[in-house]
């Protein structure tokens, strides 16, 4: 085998999920995970360069469009599967711009896409889970989250909004909800997009300097980097009590933008590889109906 | 000027919507209207093949994404203006098509698509209209609808399943229901993809002859293509009744895919160029969160 061969295949083989899963049980720290890769690109399986993952996550796509066809298709006729991709991380981590390239893969008419944004009057008047639930993606359908129910173990929990006890409760809370999820043949995909603060910095600075981005800004997000070290806190816990079986936490190293939308893009195709949806079967006269067309 | 400057020229100058545009007034013959193209490509001023179109396209992509950035962060700060865009046709006239190839140029955060089939239940028991109006696109997003309000005039009149005054009172309705839209800053865009009964034809049978694409075809669409000219009849006369100055139609050439991904792709470009949106300033002290940010 050449060595562009064995490259090939170590390709094929690479379980992504499994190299990108947050361990179970174990309590993380996140500064020891690297925020631009999750492998030596020199010798690990994937992309090895940015034109490379470029080049692959555009491969992947006509295959993931395909697959979420089958997806929709097969929810035609009772098949109630249907993938769920959770987006979360700080400010300018990028779950806008994995939606706007990797979602964008999809065919629109099958995705179903949700920004959560401090909760409104209306949504403070129920359960954390209420404004959750009415977004999970219907059969056949492809549901993006950015920013999710986590946001209600985070922010509160970092600025002490809500007694600790209550936080405490909402992590089992979520972790029976994404069970049922998984009952109700939802796969969840929750992707952690991790960045660095230098990132962040830079990111941020970006968008002051450039008229077309300064919308995006907020003075509040300078005062959410104060608080830097807390939120990552926040984050370890939440990765840890809420990684299951049934849906693991996925982290994902996102400093550099073409990496995180290969890994993103990855994740998504190993789930929908494993799901494998097939297209159904015709449940009327094909030469019948050929003749009839034919006939006028 | 040489001969591609003046096609460019000429492109520039092109108001698509005025060529396209179902006078208002005026019962319409569709038989009259040319299924491939609205003007001789030749010496007309849009692209003159397929592969000067899909380049075009792409091109418009980029600057249709731009737009609606834009018309995006406008409605963060209170501008209401969004886009609506229905798609009304016989089927495989495309309309799913024209979603994947023209919607999908758009951020999908930014999009809202829905698909209206055979009402439910529930719907019955509502207006016509009551499923329409929770679609409408929210302040600063694109809406898509493949079919809408129009199925309401179509299927019912052509199949005599509710009383011709109650057709008629509709199209006042469906008037008056876009006024109301146009009045809440809801710029529609209504295309009709107009197609031949042969190119029709094709498209079915390829259906049939692909296993990946048999799961969309339905014996009933047969009894449809037997009803064509029923049909025909029941657009022309909504076309005409509800091709309004605050709500025109527009009616599409679409035996050719990438003519009709084209033309749609134009005529929202020149509608969102119209609206020109524009970032907000920030609100913000610049200078100060530039120090703010060097400073940690």
């Amino acid at each position: 085998m050449t060595k562009d061969g064995r490259k090939q295949q170590a390709a094929a083989d690479l379980r992504l999920r499994e190299v990108l899963r947050v361990p179970r049980g174990e309590q993380i720290d996140l500064g020891a995970y690297d925020t631009r890769t999750a492998y030596d690109p020199r010798t690990g399986p994937g992309p090895k360069d940015k034109s490379a993952g470029l080049k692959d996550t555009a491969r992947m796509g006509k295959r993931l469009a395909e697959l979420q066809e089958r997806l929709w298709a097969a929810g035609t006729t009772g098949d109630v599967r249907r993938v769920l991709l959770v987006l979360q991380g700080m400010d300018t981590s990028g779950k806008g711009g994995t939606v706007k390239h990797v979602v964008g893969l999809f065919h629109p008419a099958g995705c179903r896409v949700k920004g959560f944004k401090v909760p409104t009057p209306e949504e403070r008047e129920h359960d954390f889970l209420w404004r959750i639930e009415k977004e999970i993606p219907r059969p056949g359908e492809i549901g993006a989250f950015d920013r999710s129910h986590y946001e209600d173990v985070l922010v509160p929990r970092v600025r002490a909004l809500v007694p600790r006890e209550e936080i405490e409760r909402r992590y089992d809370e979520i972790n029976r909800f994404e069970q049922r999820l998984a009952d109700d043949r939802v796969t969840v995909v929750k992707c952690f997009l991790h960045i660095s603060p230098d990132q962040q910095r830079r990111r941020l600075l970006r968008r002051l300097d450039r008229p077309d981005k300064r919308w995006k800004f907020s003075p509040s997000d300078i005062d959410d980097r104060a608080l830097w070290p807390a939120y990552q806190e926040a984050y370890e816990i939440a990765l840890h009590r809420c990684s299951t079986p049934h849906a693991p936490w996925y982290l994902i190293p996102a400093d550099r933008k073409w990496f995180r939308n290969w890994a993103v893009a990855r994740l998504l195709l190993e789930h929908l590889e494993a799901l494998d949806p097939r297209y159904p079967e015709p449940d009327y006269d094909l030469e019948e109906c050929r003749k009839r067309l034919l006939a006028h």
